[in-house]
């Protein structure tokens, strides 16, 4: 059985030796001293080991039931769901007036990331919450925010996003799902909802469904689309739970994985909902809960990862196979482990540098969301949103398939359920799906990020990777092994968008086609900045004689790793979008 | 629910227009006529889709049950089971002495494929049969082969293969069940194996386990261990079953994926077996055994792939959601299908181009085995014994993927269970793991086959493909877009081979470090040829006017995909193998 011991050294060195949080001027950062991270991350681990970990099998094996209509959990969801509550942490970057922390958005994150590595389909409960209270808070009436707000930051109520229907996916203005207006200013929700995670359960006393749907007169496509608060129990005005609301589960869906989530087909029969922000803007509104909700799939992706990591680590530590080639490591054993093995470690050492390069990455897409919701920087909030398909499509491909690798270096056992590796791929596998396939984000990434406010965001990328590039240009340790690869990297990524503009204007397949190859592309040159950056503050923490020598050499090592195997990848996907959209588009749909 | 249909027409195109099978003159091939072929493509795909793939989803969801030592296979099973059986599929290419057809082993092949892709799990009982009908015929005395083969090619038994055990998977010499010699001149074998495929079910009435133990006298290690024919229930000299042999199923697994075909723990206590070939040599016989197994699982890997892209491809067309952004292509719906889109055919073309490389590849790798045995063609068992790991380790590595990519088309449906694309990836990552996990295929790549015989038989794989390259040197429609790119790959490829050569000598860490990126890029430039012979036969066929102009032209329009698009990953490979073992290696494991 696997177990999960939280990274909090790992998050410390990149809260505070590469990303300098206490030393920020964004307000709230000050107050993230070592000492305090330390205690908060220590807590959220502790509670994530002993109490979600343990659960994850035990979730995959039982699944959710419906019975008679409602959703059970598997056996000690409700428990362990009860102590997240009690300890507060979903409120923990959540404000103050609604009863939460207020403290920033990267300590949610690292938080988030103990938890999904814990636990990923319980924690999706809270996840989703999040998301909901998010959307409330940018776009709901001062009302709304009273009525809701409070019980969802606390989570005694939970929430949900319903989106999706049968014929409607990516396309979200082919949906059905019709909202009739009432004479008290409510509307009657009818409809069919699907793939609603955490659509319904036993966790909490009321479920706020976040719905998206059409009013009469918007228009046709999205522009007729609004969002409507759909409570599954009616809250009476003093704020006590009323009749239960039209609103039921059609059925649960049996997936490849997070089984412990409930996947719900929801069905609104003329449902009491409330408005949320302008009638005809709600997609404004959804995609306020769609960029977080991207963020925290990126963040599911690379968890995932770490936690099977771990176990792959541990196993090839203690798995005695075969000898090293070089000399017997193990003379006592009948064999050595198998991490001596050259081909067993390039595997773990793919894991580990994506791992960490991505742990970094996204706490330093949380820190920009900080800077842009907490000092109105707009320089930052365009580079995030320029890096959120990135951070949600780079991520979860890659940690699925790193998932797959830590499942390879269990060999047989690894596809045996009873080793838990194989429940790390099946969860994981879902985050290349869900809140826009990665075929999407490619297409958001290349088709409108890439070309948002006349190409802003995307110079301000490139100016930060060349200014981190000029500053450290003398050093010669950095160059050689990480400013050279990074320098090279981002040049190709340069190439590719220079190609797309050329090509693109004249033809949008050009672009197009080689969006996903981009998206990669950029992923690595992401990755390869916040290696040079961690090996920078490694080396100088070194030089300095600060910190654990052992842990702050990996961390170089690592970083090299990953700059001499995995940014080579750029030329690659350079040459691949090079060839153009012919070579795609050139077979007639019929001939296939 | 997913469907199959048998790829009988991509099939005869590579037997006959690119292996020109009825024009070699292999012993046998001559009756290989189009007709003929067809004829028995044709009967195979029918059961294969009709029997077989209804089956597929069946078997997932039910799984095979132990009740009181007895394994239970899903329903329906036996049924198809019989039909395979009654139509002789198995001994289709087995020696007519035992009472199978004696055609050649490429059209075992490609009756496999449709097999694997219709059902993998239950094609598995017959497939496990085939390999230890292998060993027999080739290690077994002609008392042995008499009592056994008939029944076991009629598949009215079958047989497995018993090498794992809990700590001993790779490393065999670590084993410990133990053979004592009777005298009677048979053995007691006892001990324990695991992850035994096939290893108990209802679907014959007898199961002939092929058990590697270690017998006295043997010393350490591997040079111990002897193979033993040890069958469920024993054989009396009339051939009539006798008593119960003391074998029993200790427990079957709860898999990630093929949970139609029972993996079994299995007990031997003291278990009447008998000695096949010379004691002490059973290591040699088990890579009989092994070699036949990991060029079937290679065609795991890809038949798994083939039949997700059939449905991928159905539901691309089908499912509407966006538009064209050239212009609408459906104006009389409310969307077009997702296939207009570029990624969506990126995607799929990744997918077709693989499957259709992948085919050829595997069914010229057949036609080498044929040569090796019809004709004793020592070159073509070199060439195939050096890209032996290639088509286990690269086709089931990249099958796997496309099987991922294939559910990614599918958007949430393909998470979803009902839909079955996800069984797809389940049951094809078992083949990246089984019959030596694909680091291993690449270890007996780099560390072994590179290096046999000289070096002889990689030099005439490179001398395979610069003939083909002198050949058409000529050709300019082949020229810039396939032999280039081949050309380029190649060097690529020899490039790797040399550093190999220069440093592996000192530290062989430096070639195994690279090892895994050098059997992807061999199965590259494998790939990279069969595209190239591919499309000069399409281009010859169509200049003469032969066959389905659409069918031709899409081939070379797959080809041209796959130069451009996939043989750019050589040089990333390259690069990476040229780094050295010293990123992989820097890393002390206490550090990791």
């Amino acid at each position: 059985m696997p177990s999960y011991t939280a990274p909090v050294k790992d998050m410390q060195f990149v809260l505070h030796d590469v990303l300098k949080v206490a030393e920020s001027d964004i307000p709230g950062y000050a107050e993230l001293e070592r000492d305090f991270t330390e205690a908060v991350l220590g807590e959220a681990g502790r509670l994530a080991s002993e109490v979600l970990q343990p659960l994850n099998a035990v979730g995959d094996r039982e699944g959710c039931r419906l019975e008679n209509g409602v959703v059970y959990t598997p056996k000690g969801f409700r428990e362990a769901f009860a102590q997240i509550r009690e300890g507060g942490w979903n409120g923990l970057d959540l404000p103050e007036d609604y009863g939460g922390q207020g403290l920033p958005y990267v300590m949610g994150t690292a938080v988030g990331e103990m938890f999904v590595s814990a636990n990923m389909a319980l924690n999706m409960y809270q996840g989703l919450t999040h998301g909901a209270i998010s959307a409330i808070l940018a776009h709901g009436s001062d009302e709304q925010k009273r009525t809701f707000l409070p019980k969802m930051v606390s989570l005694e109520w939970t929430g949900t996003m319903n989106l999706t229907e049968p014929h409607a996916g990516t396309d979200l203005g082919m949906m059905r799902t019709r909202a009739e207006p009432q004479a008290d200013g409510t509307f009657r929700i009818s409809g069919q909802k699907i793939f609603i995670s955490a659509g319904d359960h036993d966790l909490a006393s009321n479920i706020i469904h976040l719905v998206l749907a059409k009013a009469p007169g918007g228009g046709e496509g999205t522009k007729g689309i609004s969002l409507f608060i759909v409570p599954k129990i009616l809250v009476n005005a003093d704020g006590s739970l009323g009749p239960r609301n039209a609103v039921s589960v059609g059925k649960i869906e049996h997936k490849m994985g997070i089984h412990g989530n409930a996947t719900c087909v929801m069905n609104y029969d003329g449902a009491t909902g409330y408005l949320v922000g302008e009638l005809h803007k709600g997609m404004r509104a959804m995609f306020t809960m769609m960029n977080e909700a991207r963020l925290g799939v990126g963040l599911q992706g690379y968890a995932q990862a770490a936690v099977a990591y771990e176990n792959a680590l541990a196993y090839a530590k203690e798995r005695l196979q075969g000898r090293d080639v070089t000399g017997v490591r193990n003379p006592g054993g009948p064999a050595d482990p198998i991490i001596v093995h050259p081909d067993v470690r390039r595997n773990l050492m793919d894991q580990k540098s994506f791992v960490e390069g991505a742990r970094a990455f996204t706490f330093w897409g949380a820190s920009l969301i900080d800077a842009a919701h907490r000092r109105g920087d707009t320089a930052a909030e365009g580079l995030i949103s320029l890096m959120t398909p990135v951070i949600k499509g780079f991520l979860t491909d890659k940690g699925f398939e790193m998932c797959v690798a830590a499942q390879q270096v269990y060999g047989g056992h690894g596809y045996i359920e009873e080793w838990g590796m194989s429940q790390f791929a099946r969860d994981a596998r879902i985050a290349m799906i869900y809140e826009g396939a990665n075929g999407i984000q490619a297409l958001d990434l290349v088709g409108r990020k890439l070309a948002q406010d006349g190409g802003r965001h995307v110079m301000a990328f490139f100016e930060t990777v060349k200014a981190f590039i000029r500053e450290n240009e003398g050093d010669e340790a950095l160059g050689r092994d990480f400013l050279e690869p990074l320098k090279a990297a981002s040049k190709d990524l340069q190439a590719a968008g220079m190609f797309f503009m050329q090509k693109g204007m004249k033809d949008p397949n050009a672009a197009l086609a080689g969006s996903y190859d981009f998206m990669h592309m950029m992923g690595h040159v992401c990755l390869g900045l916040m290696w040079a950056r961690m090996a920078r503050a490694a080396m100088s923490a070194l030089a300095a004689g600060r910190g654990d020598e052992g842990f702050l050499k990996a961390k170089v090592a690592t970083g090299r790793y990953y700059m001499a195997r995995h940014l080579p990848a750029t030329a690659m996907h350079l040459r691949r979008i090079e060839s153009g959209a012919e070579p795609v588009m050139a077979l007639e749909a019929a001939n296939f």
